[in-house]
């Protein structure tokens, strides 16, 4: 079983590494009009993909799964609809294959361009929303990489029936069926061998909780782009606009709670706390978030709010609670950022540039705002126009990922002859 | 034993990582004194690295190292004036922290700035050569990171000794001394726990044999930027001038053929085979090439040519012994590099711009050149001004390494209130 399945995985890696080379030379045009032929696919085969949903939601009852959980887990009329609308957008995209990024003669007349190419062979592992499977594949194609992709066994029919239908599409386009390949296998042992198979996979990319992710990290011999979780901040400085210091940390904390990119933390300056915290909490309490207190916050707050422990200040919340600290300046704001945070998306409010510069240049994340919501940090919001992924590494790609980050470089060199003397 | 080499290793990564984050905010008029501080210093000790470096190349004749071996060990006035002299150059190259890489605005007034920083934390794991620890130090700091070195055992003394010049001279400088840190250890097991420090170390860079860095690779938590070897290939296609492809294919042989940008493959079109073998094979007979055929190969040089088998297409030999194969046309050529090379570097002569752009495009390598010398494939060579290394692989960076490939970017976000709705 165990020998099978590493066989099938090994087999599916090869596959990918022979399609991710035939993938590399496919235009951009027919590229666009596989994508375009996959989203009426799903469209066409949406009674097939309901029914074999239908099949990992009555599991998911059996097993018990939270509603929230089923809610993702769901396909209807409407998400296949939004499935086909990524993969129309993404035709949309321009393509980022064979733009030549720098180019220069050196005095020996060779010509040095340096140009770029897909990477290869992207491995996603992801959870339970079955939609990434067509949104990844979308990218990965459109990058002119082939994809692996390894879903959750709770989505497993709902994954399998989608894969079949996009392979399916591929038929009679220039992209070959193995450039999209789905692992057919719920067992865990399964991903520690894909993440062992750095002959043929390039890159991962882990979606989903941390628990996943930190076993993609811990178990791979490829690289992997990722983020554990978001711990991301505001500080309030003496010196901010009050009203917009309100409106953003209200936004970047209530507007979404449960995405990495919603506050965390608020910190705030010790100078305007005892004006700023009891309007701020005012609208926190209205809008039912609970607030994890220092002991100063509490003094100005008083004891309704839960004091803050240490394990508070690392905590990715995802949901309506809130630790607050008051600090004593933007230097004490930013080594707890730094000590605390995961190097995600922080804000500072402010009205003095120089503090602004500061912060932006002291903060170690890969997003760093001046006023304005966290909830920015979003390869849609930045205009990429799709979003594989958001990154807190520094390697490769930092902050949201989508196609730019699915491509690498090589060097063309243009010579008459030159040695080297 | 163990215990105690793990505390002092992680302790060195924390403080490392605190150095890093001062080293971030460094300025480069500050660097670069400090770069020329610790040029003069290696020069005013030389009689001190000198006497120390004797310590090692003792112990080396004692263990019967071979005499390459302990040329590439000893240092002499004249290295430690090559070792200042890249420290200088050092101080002389452009900063590339700051750059502004793009920047844009989006339609809701939010401006994004993508700009160029530090990576943070560099481990450099390298061989013999003792020059190897200020150059990495040079290239490390002038990007603004902080670095941690671990040499080889042969080199201990030399390395140790290199080491506390440079953190000596870092004194009074606005750079901390533990932005260079040194392993002191010879064990090998100080290098797994180091992979294992990646809450603290960024990326790790190991230079030197295959064995080493397979070793690295496999047992890092850290991501690894690297080449094993350098397979390289020169395809002479049947449209090329054959008398550059002679001088050509001799200098990628011949030259220097220890170094990983050195030809180890020729690959010859068939219909010229019978042509351009005959008078290459003089060439390289005169300069004491060792040739390994195909059969086509051996039917036109006759069978002194030694048969070249399977494990010859894959050999990086780093020395006077090329393989040979005559191929049908450039397509084989392709196939033949991708499949048995080391996507380091790959050449075509030709004089057809079709041909020459579909090498350019399908050889899945770092670097690919139409009628130049793969020898080439070198920081300095490229411009760069310095190099840490070469990567064949597709994540963070690919070919040469230099400074640039030592930062990475942050997205600073300018707003006046926006937040999200």
């Amino acid at each position: 079983m165990q020998k099978n399945l590493e066989d099938q995985i090994v087999k599916l890696a090869k596959q990918a590494r022979a399609a991710g080379r035939a993938m590399a030379l496919v235009s951009t045009a027919e590229k666009n009009q596989a994508l375009k032929k996959m989203a009426a696919a799903l469209k066409s085969r949406a009674g097939y993909l309901i029914a074999e949903n239908q099949k990992d939601i009555r599991v998911g009852q059996a097993r018990g799964l939270s509603s929230a959980m089923l809610d993702r887990l769901l396909l209807n009329e409407k998400r296949i609809e939004g499935m086909a609308c990524s993969l129309r957008e993404a035709a949309g995209l321009p393509d980022p294959v064979g733009e030549i990024m720098r180019q220069w003669k050196r005095p020996n007349g060779i010509e040095i361009k340096k140009v770029r190419v897909p990477i290869g062979v992207i491995g996603i592992i992801y959870e339970a929303r079955p939609n990434v499977t067509s949104d990844c594949a979308a990218l990965c194609l459109k990058s002119g990489n082939a994809v692996i992709l390894k879903g959750g066994k709770e989505a497993f029919n709902s994954n399998r029936a989608i894969d079949a239908v996009l392979r399916q599409a591929l038929k009679g386009t220039k992209i070959p069926a193995n450039a999209i390949q789905l692992v057919q296998s719920t067992d865990r042992e399964a991903v520690k061998i894909l993440l062992q198979q750095n002959a043929s996979i390039d890159l991962i990319v882990p979606r989903g909780g941390e628990g996943l992710i930190r076993f993609v990290a811990e178990n791979s011999l490829i690289p992997v782009v990722k983020h554990y979780k978001g711990v991301c901040h505001t500080f309030v400085s003496a010196t901010a606009d009050l009203k917009m210091a309100e409106e953003i940390c209200y936004n970047a904390k209530v507007q979404r709670p449960g995405v990495c990119n919603a506050m965390e933390t608020l910190l705030v300056q010790e100078k305007i706390a005892a004006r700023f915290l009891p309007v701020m909490a005012q609208r926190y309490w209205a809008a039912g978030v609970e607030l994890r207190g220092c002991a100063k916050t509490r003094a100005i707050l008083g004891k309704q709010v839960k004091s803050a422990a240490e394990d508070d200040w690392y905590a990715e919340y995802l949901d309506l609670i809130l630790a607050v600290r008051v600090v004593k300046d933007v230097g004490v704001a930013i080594e707890h950022i730094n000590k605390y945070g995961s190097n995600h998306s922080d804000a500072i409010v402010t009205r003095d540039k120089k503090e602004a510069d500061r912060f932006l240049r002291e903060v170690d994340s890969a997003t760093v705002y001046i006023n304005a919501s966290t909830r920015f940090t979003d390869g849609y919001e930045f205009g990429f126009g799709a979003e594989i992924g958001i990154s807190t590494d520094k390697i490769h790609a930092r902050g949201p990922m989508a196609l730019e980050e699915l491509t690498t470089y090589k060097y063309q060199i243009y010579g008459k002859g030159q040695i080297r003397s």
